[in-house]
């Protein structure tokens, strides 16, 4: 039943996200057509699309228009994208596929790549304003674009991504917690936040949704690393066994392990919904559905 | 006299930039201290700092807060430099010099210099939201922040980059102006804009500073142009005669051809600041000095 309202509910977002997503991104037209393209195929790949979904499910908690939070999740996605492509190079983790298709530097070039990655970036900034024509205040704006900047910053994204490319393959556990709560946790927190943001979310409401979210961002990223150590490319659309020699929560606590450490992430997760009774419901699907996420 | 005041000007301005600068960038500390040296590395390098001092000397005509325009001229040369870590890549121009020393991805790694280059565009976002706290009103700032994001995006940087990228060692003059206006003149003529913007300069008074702008940046490109086949590295500090066999201004018109086409640009250029009287003498000076530059 859960599983079943959870399929429709993800399948409709979906659909809605990927038509949002095709408006933002620039049309493939005029001399600059090449990054435009580079910039699309980034995005338009057939992504799982998880933060923004986030955004919306919080969004709707506190009864937020839904273009407000489609707009506003669709910022997060184009950083989302624009940070898979920087991971993929060859200067950092030198990646084939992603999601099924050639990573964005194979199926176009590398300065083509760095260059849509920075254009989609910007965008990020430039959707965020256009929120204002959507009723939002100038106030919330300011808010989330700065919600943004943290969570890409050196205590975000980009700081995970240089702790972890300049880790050996074997670290210790304070260095793979930090790598993923700058790497994964922080814009998933951001995407959640942004949902209370647009609901002027009051104090007590907003400490639930973060902690609601922060550990179903840290077992998202354990159920990668489980991805990564059972799959086989075909399944997952990326190269797997990329982290043979690599630390992972696997490597850490073996398969049995890390699926028990999963389970009790989400147990915790959900219980911290506890405040919206009913309302709750979707939020409490996304999490206990992710457990079961094999692509 | 003219040269002595702007000799005086340009060395005050630059020392406020420049502690402006470090005051922004993020300290070296922490475990993400290596991105935050390579941030560090590609702005604090003795760069001529053109593009906030052109934004400090048109606030100056419309009676700007001096430390406002400071701070919204220096989130600019943020996005300067970045686009120069980028520019400097083995995947674009593969430029081993900077400012007179190695660059950013030469001095540190690539995959580090690719992340610093994305923190500067970032921190440049987050450093226009600080601006509330100097009396900038949010208008201003969102019209800042769209300002930015045009000159960055496809229709600006991004787009500019990519055409060269693409374009053959011989081009026609409409490619190489298409390069410019968009790699070049489009940051430039959002730094004056930047000016405007903040001293809520009125349409007319706009369009003249725009129309100072315009001709002024196409200058610059051209003198860049007369320096590279002129020069050597020992003198300018970067690479030299890597325009050898690439189209440039000087390859269509020569270097006498080169020159006079500048001095009718700042003649063109000058003459737009007509309205403002003796208030343009600092934008004058800069002007016409920009044909003296040697490096």
């Amino acid at each position: 039943m859960a599983r079943r309202r959870l399929g429709t509910y993800l399948h409709a977002k979906r659909a809605l996200l990927e038509r949002e997503l095709d408006r933002i991104l620039p049309p493939m037209e005029g001399r600059t057509e090449k990054v435009q393209s580079a910039m699309r195929y980034g995005v338009l790949n057939g992504g799982k699309r998880l933060r923004p979904i986030l955004t919306l499910a919080v969004a709707e908690i506190f009864g937020v228009d839904e273009r407000q939070a489609l707009v506003s999740g669709c910022a997060i996605e184009l950083v989302h994208c624009a940070s898979l492509i920087l991971d993929d190079l060859p200067s950092m983790d030198d990646a084939q596929l992603r999601r099924g298709r050639k990573a964005c530097h194979r199926e176009f070039d590398e300065s083509t790549a760095i260059l849509a990655s920075f254009g989609l970036l910007n965008r990020a900034f430039q959707v965020l304003q256009e929120l204002k024509g959507k009723g939002v205040s100038q106030k919330a704006i300011r808010e989330l674009t700065l919600l943004l900047t943290a969570a890409i910053g050196t205590d975000g994204l980009i700081g995970g991504q240089i702790i972890d490319l300049e880790s050996e393959k074997s670290m210790d556990y304070a260095t793979l917690e930090f790598i993923h709560s700058h790497k994964t946790i922080a814009l998933f927190l951001a995407s959640a936040e942004f949902g209370c943001v647009l609901g002027r979310a009051g104090g007590r409401d907003r400490a639930a949704i973060l902690q609601y979210a922060k550990p179903l961002g840290l077992a998202f990223q354990i159920q990668d690393d489980l991805l990564d150590a059972l799959s086989t490319p075909e399944k997952i659309g990326k190269d797997v066994n990329r982290d043979v020699e690599k630390t992972t929560f696997v490597s850490f606590c073996g398969i049995e392990g890390a699926r028990q450490l999963n389970r009790e992430l989400i147990q915790s997760s959900i219980a911290s919904l506890a405040p919206f009774g009913k309302r709750g419901a979707i939020l409490e699907d996304i999490g206990r559905f992710s457990l079961s996420r094999r692509s």
